[in-house]
């Protein structure tokens, strides 16, 4: 790696010894059978020499300088270490010992004097709490992996030391190596943001892969993988609710919501794996295979079965059964049994022989439709298995699609198995995976060609505001913006509002209700909040007597429930809605986020379904600010009720454009008012030429 | 198989030669090599002896009785054959060529007319366009199979032959034999439900896997399955719209809805597989294992991530964290070091060694709260792989609840899982399948406990309206019935409805207006059927003049649309809705399917969400009548928006009483007039205290 931070010429091992099943020999040990080059100490008073180096009592009796000290020792005795090494002035720090912050309470403390301690020295650290390091091309195997899977170009970084070791195994089963392994453990200083940007730079590696469980600064993340050169594969678990409660015990700290990962990986063009099998699988169908460069897929089977099966999965996944075309279809006419149906899945008949697959794969590889070529086998009869496999591999060689192979059984299909594996030919064995990473390939592809930077300086505007909204804003505690204040906000921002006012005085309330009929008669945002369930919502209010009396009788219960004789109420216009629209945010990170210093995702933005069904359907895509119209426009497509915004069984289209335009204005908003820790505007009424804000609530915090 | 149809005495094989590669010799060589030991005759006119047999010219020329022909030759000679077959009074046919119904036209024609000649003659036929079948146990291997698998308790029925092969392929790599394994091919005369019911009563058979592409008599199919005493496994695929056409080229005829399946499944308590690994997996675990009583699952685990993504899945696969109670907890903090959080998923650390796991395992072994264990193992430092498999194993031999086991990595957990797999006890090497698996056989499990039968019969009454249904359906148009009619029928059953009035006339309008207002003003089903859209609907209409200007609105619409000067109009009283509820329906079979000759699924009914979302969320659940009220709510309950019939967030809960008795009285008035082939009632209002049938559309045919 081109960085300082790993990159030792001499290394110290704390708490190596003659015992080989300690921690520290294991690593001693490792770091000796890798061949490293640098200088190596181990440091133990019991011993002179261990593993056949001259052993020192502590780093101090070194006579030498050295840049990295690596701490294998129980946690008790760590920070004496630590402080050794701010005296030795080393350049970095590994503690592979557990007891911090993942244990909380006295642990965290201990960890947080540790990281000051080395911080303040200019002393870099790895960890606690980790397995340690491999960087294969340096020979450095600091690590007390049970084994190495040996070198390659992808560089692993993992969270999490279990699964560091579960990879590695899998890793050495089927021989695939790694430029680097580095185990992140507690993140009390280097994280992953940090090694991403030194592996992008680092030509000896092709592509990176990460195991988080949560994001040190999530805004850099992003912004790093937009700006990769190289894909990056990602195992982010934390789908669950319960899953936080395992994250918040087991690294002691909060998880991000998987959302904003969703919202993140989308906009990073990260390829999201979902388990460590699909990770495997996916790294190398990256690796070795083109690019689909498309959805539309041509599946070609020698039985009518798996064509229907593959099918289904083509549906579910997204992807596209390629329309033959005419001149491709003579062809196959000229190739094929006439019993066959020339169309897609292409079922070649039970009798097809190795000539048969290869004159049919050529013959639609030059079809403009097809982006990609699944090939399924199952072993009929006469069904030549390694011939098949062997006139792929030729074809693959000079095809500029991607071909993929799926033999379907077990005993007799191993041998054609062999053949594509060896040759780097995609070979599955399970029609589903096989189609499910295709379509995560295709949609990586497509993210690589479109992908849009946009600086959220851009979209920040001085706000009118400010003093107002800063003096409502605790620190600790969420508050509630007041319904005058957030229309005037919106006003800003010339949102779509619908004619409205709040008043306290029923005659100003019915001066406003007469030149508006119909109307709604709400209370506000802060009466609202009280924990009390309350009739506060009158719709469709036509006539005076009508108003008075749904008027006085909100004035009465807002007595009842608050106290306050004197309290708000909000008289709105009614829009015609077409449908409810939903727009909510959260902030991740504090208020100072869009900051040089703030820490985390900033505001994560969920739009999608809004009324009664917003919570039931959960019809919902997120997006983290800022984003373009292009990517509103298609988050918005990404819902399942945009097939009503966008015309549906004849019925006119609704605004799309103003809602985009609406979206966009809130991006601005609340960057503008990074306090809005979080928000809620449901409904935004969607019309026909109009998306009109009707009930927006604000909530703020330092 | 104690079955007459696949028990012969003497096969004859039509179309064996010296050509080792034809189909009939490998039919020919399999039979002998099998080990059968019945008697066998070659039939070639060409040779007087094949693989050391004597060959006959015709099967006319055997001597002796034949029980069984197969043929495998050409399809333009097999009619001459069959017409043999009825001369020499054989019992069965088993036809392997292909060229009959699946390609259509003539190949069709061949079809029925063999089919037809042998029903006449009482002679049975399987196939034709099938692989043909092995009995294991009657050491029958009449199949062009390239491997048999060998003995076991599981018998396969497979519509698809290079299905078969597959399924034969993987069985002889993972080493599991079958009792049967069946190709049905075409399914001209015998179909999966016979085979079935022979299979249930054979004690040699323990469960029975199925692979079909469409169902013969999808009525008796649920009705036999719901009466099996033994696990059924089935993968059918189709669920996406294009498989349809997939499978009617395939086979030759219209698949069954997926929906239809999906419903039939959940009936009969089948155990869906989705594909071939999954049903490989399946029948392994259903066969070596007990099954768990309930949803909740115990975590064991010595690393904290995977322990996360276990988490994920258990919520997604709708399982149940076991809660550990204080007693099992108490108990786990004497085992457990200090730092572990007793909670779960109980992370037992990664130097956890065998008997941390064994005792971790015991410990919570007796816990009521739980019904199974997954074990997780990631290869750490000292973690003992093949020690702990061991220590599973010891445990599992007495547990009465099911442990599960999965190893995480490659290479060095092999070990461990070889201990595990020869011992029968679960292992998987991947999280999101063991947990989506176990998942399946809680709902296998569930389903046993509370399978409960209904018969149709019980639902028919005498329907009063028979001649005028009969009198307007057709043989092969769909007709619309008349809204005077569905109201009278809806009325005939009690269904809830609006207070309602179909008139002509304004005056006539306005009466019944005037005494019900607020009203809604609509076009008749009739009239909307024309295929132009027209706003035909006026809702929440309040006063006479609004009512007036209206309702000639709507009038001259109508003359407009349908020329038709006098058109009908429905005048309904306004229901205050809390959701708008959705109830379909279509008939799988013709209109007799409720009698004894009647082919099909009969009705099958849709449930869920109404109104404009409809077909926006698709959130809808299929049963097939009839089914018992507790069926009819947990069909409401699986849906989406039960969440808010059952009341949310503090709102009142709807009519769901109203709504399952409104579902039972569609069962019965869907089966009274089975001229109904399909039905929509959208929507259905729902209040707190109703379930009112707004607008209900039937359409009838023969």
């Amino acid at each position: 790696m081109e960085t300082s931070i790993l990159n030792p010429k001499s290394i110290a091992i704390v708490g190596a010894s003659i015992d080989a099943e300690k921690i520290a020999s294991v690593i001693l040990k490792n770091l000796l059978e890798g061949g490293y080059n640098g200088k190596i100490y181990p440091i133990n008073p019991k011993y002179v020499e261990i593993q056949g180096r001259k052993a020192y009592p502590t780093i101090i009796d070194v006579p030498d300088n050295i840049d990295m000290v690596c701490i294998a020792i129980p946690y008790q005795f760590v920070e004496e270490v630590v402080d050794q090494c701010v005296e030795k002035n080393v350049k970095t720090v590994v503690i592979i010992s557990a007891g911090f912050k993942e244990v909380g309470g006295e642990g965290e403390e201990l960890e947080n004097r540790i990281t000051e301690k080395l911080k303040n020295a200019g002393i870099r650290l790895l960890g606690p709490n980790c397995l340690g390091y491999i960087d294969n091309r340096a020979k450095i195997n600091l690590s007390f992996a049970r084994e190495n899977p040996g070198e390659g170009d992808i560089a692993f970084i993992s969270q999490s030391g279990a699964f560091c070791t579960a990879i590695l195994d899998m890793a050495c089963e089927k021989g695939l190596g790694f430029s680097h392994i580095i185990s992140l453990g507690n993140k009390a200083d280097i994280h992953e943001n940090e090694l991403m940007e030194q592996l992008f730079s680092d030509t000896n590696v092709k592509a990176l892969a990460l195991y988080l469980e949560q994001f040190t600064d999530g805004k850099e993340f992003v912004s790093l993988s937009q700006r990769a050169k190289k894909p990056i594969l990602l195992i982010a678990p934390g789908s669950s609710e319960k899953a936080k409660e395992a994250i918040t015990s087991h690294t002691g700290s909060l998880a991000s919501s998987y959302d904003t990962t969703i919202a993140a990986v989308k906009k990073g063009n990260i390829v999201l794996a979902e388990n460590s099998e699909e990770l495997f699988a996916l790294i190398n169908l990256i690796h070795i295979n083109i690019l689909p460069k498309g959805k539309s897929i041509a599946i070609v089977t020698n039985a009518g079965g798996p064509g229907i099966i593959a099918t289904d999965m083509v549906e579910k996944e997204g992807l596209i059964l390629a329309d033959i075309g005419e001149k491709t279809q003579q062809k196959l006419l000229g190739i094929l049994p006439k019993e066959t149906s020339i169309k897609n899945p292409i079922d070649i008949l039970g009798d097809a022989k190795s000539d048969r697959y290869e004159d049919t794969i050529k013959a639609i590889l030059d079809e403009n439709e097809i982006d990609s070529i699944l090939v399924l086998l199952t072993p009929q009869l006469i069904t030549e298995i390694e011939e098949t496999a062997q006139k792929i591999v030729e074809i693959s060689k000079t095809s500029p699609k991607p071909i993929y192979t799926c033999f379907l059984g077990g005993k007799d299909i191993k041998s054609g198995q062999r053949i594509l594996e060896l040759n780097r030919v995609p070979f599955f064995n399970d029609i589903e995976e096989a189609i499910h990473l295709i379509s995560k390939l295709v949609k990586f592809e497509e993210g690589t060609n479109k992908r849009k930077i946009m600086d959220v300086k851009e979209y920040i505007k001085r706000p009118k505001y400010k003093k107002e909204i800063l003096r409502i804003t605790k620190d600790n505690d969420i508050t509630i913006m007041p319904d005058r204040l957030a229309i005037k906000i919106l006003e800003e921002f010339k949102i779509d509002t619908p004619k409205q006012a709040v008043v306290t005085g029923i005659e100003e309330g019915t001066d406003f209700a007469a030149l508006n009929f119909p109307v709604a008669i709400k209370a506000t945002a802060q009466d609202l909040q009280h924990k009390t369930d309350f009739k506060g919502l009158y719709l469709d209010i036509r006539t005076i007597t009508e108003f008075e009396e749904k008027f006085n009788e909100l004035k009465e219960t807002l007595v009842k429930v608050t106290g306050n004789k004197s309290s708000e109420i909000l008289i709105q216009e009614m829009i015609d809605s077409k449908l409810e629209f939903f727009i909510g945010a959260n902030r991740e990170g504090d208020s100072d986020i869009y900051e040089e210093k703030g820490l985390g995702f900033g505001h994560l933005i969920a739009i999608g379904l809004g009324g009664i069904y917003t919570e039931v359907y959960k019809d919902i895509k997120h997006m983290l600010v800022p984003e373009d119209n292009m990517s509103v426009e298609e988050a918005i497509d990404d819902t399942k009720v945009s097939m009503i915004i966008n015309g549906y069984r004849g019925k006119p289209k609704l605004a799309k454009d103003r809602l985009v335009d609406l979206i966009i204005k809130i991006q601005r908003l609340l960057v503008s008012y990074p306090q809005i820790v979080s928000m809620d505007i449901n409904p935004v009424m969607l019309t026909e030429d109009r998306a009109v804000v009707v009930d927006a609530k604000f909530y703020l915090k330092k």
